[in-house]
């Protein structure tokens, strides 16, 4: 399989980081989601001991590499000229570059995180969306992540709020516009597995199909 | 195969008919294409002959059944009341009636004409909207229609407005708004034969998700 760089963008309580990791699992290649590439970003800029005695958790060089090399290829440690950047900018670029660098060791799953965009010039990225009924995801919220069910509501808009407005702030496109995605699954209707089964599918249909 | 009704939305030029065509020979059951299903609502309604004479080209009694009993259900010849209503509600209603029926038939696919809402109560209907890049969508209007390349833009855009006004004006819902499918292909990725590779695979995890 060539080209099994896959990033997954998702509703809050779709289901779809279990649907990238079984995904991942299925065809048997890394998978990194939010938590892990912001911990990466953030820590790497600011305790490289820390992000180093980790990189094992990573099953790559890269994590420790990265530190070393710093944000922006900047070398380690970090110039002056990083420290005028906003923090939330200085953690954006380095999710960028700890997102590039993934993609570049080859086949992987990235949950989020505008990866997306980050690889939208890469050839060869499947970019799924993934979507359900509010009413799904709010059964999901409180059954799977152990939400408050009077609660789930509000969370479910306000979190999706907050993945909009951080889509919107670092890229030039809208967070769920189907132009900027192959493919876009109801979880609802098919299921997790279902969901996998679909997306595995999508990635050999992409591979057969002549580069332009 | 328990459900394979299809109901395929798609933007003008994104091959979403050829699409759908290729879907049904591979499924082995009827596609219902705009034209088609407009035809026998229109005919019916008027000049049941026309329509008597046609019947063969559907592979099933339905139209010439539907001519006989008219639009609504109502006995041929029509009621007076069903000429109070404008024409394009009387014709309307006549597609409704036309892919009601069909779809109660048994497996087919159904291409365009609001069929996604006019089933949306059924169960285990797959329902697809296919679109693709504008350049994309011009090349195919140009190279496969044979539409004229300095018009094909103004086309397009013309024609998926005509889709979106009809499809608004006859549902509560929004055209393309994801919430409405279970499936959103970008064709341009994945190539008419990846799409349809894709769609069968979702018609096979509709069917294997339990019922709710």
């Amino acid at each position: 399989m060539e080209s099994s760089i896959i990033t997954i963008s998702r509703e809050y309580g779709s289901g779809g980081r279990e649907i990238a990791r079984k995904t991942a699992e299925k065809l048997g290649i890394p998978f990194y989601d939010r938590d892990l590439i912001d911990k990466a970003a953030k820590e790497s800029g600011f305790t490289p001991e820390f992000v180093a005695e980790r990189e094992q958790r990573l099953g790559s060089n890269f994590l420790y590499n990265f530190a070393l090399g710093g944000i922006y290829g900047l070398a380690y440690p970090r110039k002056p000229e990083m420290k005028e950047l906003p923090v939330a900018e200085q953690i954006f670029l380095a999710q960028r570059k700890v997102i590039e660098d993934l993609a570049e060791q080859g086949p992987c799953i990235f949950v989020g995180r505008c990866a997306d965009y980050i690889l939208r010039n890469k050839p060869k990225v499947l970019k799924v969306f993934i979507y359900a009924d509010p009413k799904a995801r709010i059964c999901r919220a409180v059954e799977k992540y152990g939400q408050m069910e009077e609660q789930a509501e509000e969370l479910i808009r306000h979190i999706d709020k907050q993945r909009r407005l951080h889509y919107e702030a670092y890229t030039v496109q809208e967070w769920g516009d189907r132009n900027n995605y192959h493919l876009m699954l109801d979880s609802q209707a098919f299921g997790v597995e279902g969901c996998v089964d679909i997306i595995c599918k999508a990635v050999l249909s992409l591979d057969k199909k002549p580069s332009p």
